[in-house]
């Protein structure tokens, strides 16, 4: 028995997320049925990121078992000819027995894509969020800095989640501008639920000069979910690379 | 009776391209209806330019004439409630009477999108050509400059295309790179049928190392279809801006 890392990119359009559900699209289901298929036996992924409905993915990575003789690079290869043309493996590896993904140190890095316009651009529509007023970019800039260091991120979670442990450390949180197209990417060992798409509605707060950029860190110490910004959002939201110690 | 210009942006990717045809979804065909439901009559517009199947736009202009009393520049809100999310009127505006897209001079510029890279990107799948053989740039972008001048294009127009006249002049060609993304943008005061898809081709044979740079400039003295690239997809294309004198 071999364990198999894949690297997977996907178009999370016409996706109700990565986690299997009953009656429902996911990523997880046509990655289980191709992998299947491919090896004719039953087998099921294990996911390192379970991305919700309409979130894009360059690199989440999953993980499954299996006995295998021929070159586990080539399964990448294989499971493209199967799967839909939205879902694409972009690498396969074997790992050590004992490795997973969510049990190991990791470097998550996300983009957030916003479209800075009036007017709205159809072919961007399933890939950004249309953001109408002016907005202050270097404002932002500074906002984002506030974030970077170990702090508790309960501020910045859906009200809904009960995770325990809400300390999470931010490396880096830039942005990056290409004419209409803004761009927010942020880096850390983990994110809360909801905590990317929180962190950028109150990024947007400063861009759109509601509150200043030093108030990200009283926000951050209120601890209280109803001093962050709103939830923008999936469509603009990418899980660009996950990578592992 | 008023002539309205109006400027329209679309996802090609779900579109039979934009003239209308017999049991067939066009851009053209969705505006013709948009616009006889707002003003409860029938009217047809005028497209100025008509893009291919898979085409997308940022500024294509069409123009229609309708008796009309209230506030012209409200016409493209209007139109944006009652039309498809993948077509965007950007702007409304009255023009003189006799006023034609067809027959003013114009400048036209378009984007190609290039994805090079031998991983594929769902998101990128409708808005992208995939290149997987590694892509000289700097050769491409001295290649783009043979293009700039009044020459006769006759190498580069889609074989079944038999228009008469075939001097077109090019204002510039450039290419702009970000990461896995290329984009060569091209302006000039017209085109022939597939003259940007030919184009690009062309310049990719340069970018992949098949011919030199300064071999576009026999190229398009041959006047011969056979000397160009092939005809790149349609799904990497723009009409990114139509200007008028």
């Amino acid at each position: 028995m071999k364990r198999i890392k894949l690297i997977v990119a996907y178009d999370g359009t016409h996706y109700h997320g990565w986690q299997i559900q009953h009656n429902a699209h996911t990523i997880e289901a046509e990655l289980n049925q191709a992998i299947s298929q491919l090896f004719q036996t039953q087998i099921k992924v294990v996911g390192a990121s379970r991305t919700d409905t309409g979130v894009h993915a360059y690199g989440n990575v999953a993980i499954f078992d299996v006995e295998i003789e021929w070159e586990i690079s080539k399964i990448a290869y294989a499971l493209n000819q199967i799967l839909p043309e939205d879902i694409r493996i972009q690498k396969s590896e074997e790992v050590d027995k004992e490795w997973h993904p969510r049990y190991c140190k990791s470097r998550k890095t996300y983009e957030y894509h916003i479209w800075s316009s009036k007017i709205a651009m159809p072919t961007k529509r399933y890939y950004s969020y249309q953001v109408k007023k002016t907005l202050n970019i270097e404002k932002m800039k500074k906002a984002c800095q506030y974030f970077i260091g170990e702090y508790d991120f309960k501020s910045f979670r859906a009200s809904k989640s009960d995770v325990e442990h809400t300390i999470r450390t931010i490396y880096s949180c830039e942005i990056y501008e290409n004419q209409e197209e803004i761009i927010i990417e942020v880096c850390g060992n983990g994110f809360l639920y909801n905590m990317v798409r929180i962190m950028v509605g109150t990024i947007l707060k400063v861009g759109e000069g509601e509150i200043q950029p030093e108030e990200i860190k009283d926000i951050i110490q209120a601890k209280d979910r109803k001093r962050a910004g709103k939830t923008v959002p999936p469509q603009g939201l990418f899980l660009k690379t996950y990578e592992f110690e």
